[in-house]
């Protein structure tokens, strides 16, 4: 009798429910049979879900989050990218609020001879989703099939496609449960969650991106660096460098929101353009994915690698490139006013002089979801043309009557519905704002790093 | 439009969920929501076993408690039993091994003009059920609809059933997705399933008998008492006096352990005879419930009245009757020889002289499932005729070679299993066993009771 085999028909699923449920460690095999079981369909959902809230609620080791992450991504299909000579390299942000860095990352890392495959998501709850912003230039197929993905990324070094079905089916399964389960919020299960698809990606290193502050998941601060801790270390187990940035937040990134409207300040940056915190956050992840890819000894001279590149027009040929191979029209790329259009637009104006003290970052993003940039439920569709486009940054001084953002919207039931919220979500105080957060709070985990 | 329709509206089951998740406490809306729109099958199993997860791990208010038991009771029908001119009273125990008090107390009661409208379980895990020794009088029948159920209680006082369809359905529903999900061990669930069955009778108090020691469920006399407690309030806030005695079970009770050997010792009791200990706690609990039925002033004059309704042979007349008229065999309790027998018998003796130190008591109701006392999977079916008869219990002592017990068995590969594991659990002690556990260790709640 096959030994693995007579160890397999040991475990129960209750009893590994009831072990989680009274804070034990599970094994290695406890936790492959309950993956594998649930992920053929032969535990129950509700099996399942009892055991998330136990997760959720008496948290794992190190080692159980290992070998779920482990679990998840022997689940399917794992990328074999090894005939590429270029290492591989992804960078993976939690989740934000004009967070538009990835498109301008990949074709960036990939014109510096570092390979990219990038597997992304759709926007979830107030925050983009990259799928979604790439949607936004007309033609652009997020949905290649893995052969097609290989040959883009031969080609020009990076590519960028929704998960498939291949790619860690248990995570595709569990996510849909947590959903619906008040499961989602364990660092647990998100680490698992995020690791294993990214590890499915045949890559041999990869950039992390917590967010913190009020447009991120994680709130807290030490909630991030609790989560990028996790992420870090389970890399470290599974063999692979990781590196996490815990960035800021707080406000949106960069002055757009919305999906045409950010591919235009992706085209900005790569010109070399753009506004300052966006450049200098997509500096620094590419500093880092350059020296993590192996072709910048010190994140320092990543950095120096990539300005190059974009003062070269290098970065945006590739990005240019990238778009034609995935079917999108380039011309949006020379020319982003082809990009679709809101048809309405509306400014809104400070009501008072002083300085702009803060600004709700989830509200404005909800209030982007609520022109239709987001999805309020699985089944809406996006409209990629709406967004806000943001005159002032935390900090500014602004004027009575100053415009403080510009509203892109088609709809006027929902400009109006986004217009109020966005309203409250500005704070103009009197004094100037005396301490500013810092864009980079902190960088976990400098695998392979040299000083 | 309807207000509590609207209302109703605004809850969303996973609202609920993650509220529990966080340790908030649930309004008396959310739980009436989240218990009927389950029991009408409106929230999918996997959600509501997330919740239940949530329930044991977090807990749950007095408040909630309540909610909760309340919510459960009024998922299906409450009986109206009005029309009886007698107070109502019913017993629970929360299971042991050999505790066959329901049998003794349901006619004695009755005779001392209280009527006991008994619906009682069927046997779990190592302990026995209500039913099974019931159905082991052939011709019993435990399965009469509501009308005839009512019939029996007016001429007889009392009669003794399973659960009907009616009655509960949100506990029936809830209490099969607990067992598969390691959710059901909870004081706060337990409280609810126990408190809303026997409120639904349409008892006017209850007498609750919770039971602790190595043979119960709850182990540990705080875990015990923290659920007689929580029993004993929910009732209060409910508006029914409830009584919870901690008893023992560390070892069991009584002699007899099987179903039809058990049957055979509720006579003897009947009959002014029997073991020590079973007697006591019949007495004891007797007591409680003339007492609290409102036909004895105080709890001792209960049991003094009890006493007498034995040594007149009232007691035995009324459990004859109640036999006869629930269709069992009314000759099996004049002569309980002819109840069922098993074909073979072992002793086991003591390999030496000493004392009975101990006597593992879940070891030795789960030898009688072993031999077909219970059942070890749902679908096994009961043999009535075997059992273990118990000759010396704590603290008695042992010559070498004096019979410990005897195995009353038919299949001869289940009576060598039960012969290990009850030979296992006996612990023979040079020394005399000094400090005896009482059997009856608190009273919680004296509900009504005058010194």
């Amino acid at each position: 009798m096959n030994p693995s085999l007579a160890s397999a028909q040991t475990f129960r699923a209750i009893d590994v429910i009831r072990k989680k449920r009274d804070g034990g460690e599970l094994s290695r095999g406890e936790i492959d049979y309950f993956v594998n079981s649930y992920t053929c369909g032969e535990i129950p959902d509700y099996q399942v879900s009892a055991w998330l809230m136990a997760v959720v609620l008496r948290g794992m080791s190190r080692a159980e989050t290992a070998a779920l992450t482990d679990a998840m991504l022997h689940s399917g299909e794992i990328l074999d990218l090894s005939s590429l000579a270029a290492r591989k390299v992804d960078k993976h942000s939690t989740g934000g609020v004009g967070d538009k860095t990835s498109l301008v990352l990949a074709p960036l890392a990939a014109a510096a001879g570092v390979a990219v495959p990038m597997i992304s998501g759709r926007g979830l709850g107030h925050t983009g989703g990259t799928l979604d912003k790439l949607e936004a230039i007309p033609g652009f197929n997020v949905n290649l099939p893995v052969a097609q993905f290989r040959r883009v990324l031969e080609v020009c070094g990076c590519a960028m496609i929704g998960q498939t079905a291949e790619i860690a089916p248990a995570d595709r399964k569990l996510y849909a449960l947590r959903d619906v389960t008040g499961t989602v919020e364990s660092p647990y299960l998100i680490c698992a969650s995020i690791m294993s698809k990214k590890l499915a990606e045949g890559i041999d290193a990869l950039v992390l991106d917590v967010k913190t502050g009020s447009g991120a998941f994680m709130k807290n601060e030490e909630d991030a660096v609790f989560l990028a801790e996790l992420m870090v270390e389970t890399g470290e187990r599974m063999s692979k460098p990781v590196v996490a940035l815990i960035t800021d937040m707080d406000q949106p990134l960069g002055r757009m929101i919305g999906n045409a409207l950010e591919v235009v300040e992706v085209v900005e940056v790569l010109r070399g353009e753009g506004p300052r915190d966006l450049r200098e956050l997509c500096l620094e992840l590419a500093g880092w994915m350059l020296h993590m890819g192996g072709v910048a000894d010190t994140v320092a001279d990543g950095k120096k690698q990539s300005e190059k590149l974009i003062a070269s027009g290098k970065a945006l040929d590739r990005f240019r490139q990238t778009v034609e191979l995935q079917g999108g029209d380039p011309r949006t790329i020379d020319d982003p006013t082809t990009l679709p259009q809101a048809q309405h637009k509306k400014t809104i104006s400070s009501p008072r002089a002083g300085f702009l003290a803060s600004l709700q970052c989830e509200q404005v993003g909800t209030a982007c979801v609520i022109l239709g940039g987001g999805r309020e439920r699985k089944e809406d569709s996006i409209d990629p043309a709406v967004g806000i486009v943001l005159h002032k940054k935390v900090g500014d001084a602004v004027s009575a009557g100053d415009p403080l953002a510009t509203i892109h919207y088609n709809a006027e039931t929902r400009g109006a519905r986004a217009q109020q919220l966005l309203t409250e979500s500005y704070q103009i105080s009197e004094a100037p704002v005396r301490e500013k957060r810092p864009l980079i709070h902190r960088v976990i985990g400098k695998t392979g790093e040299k000083n």
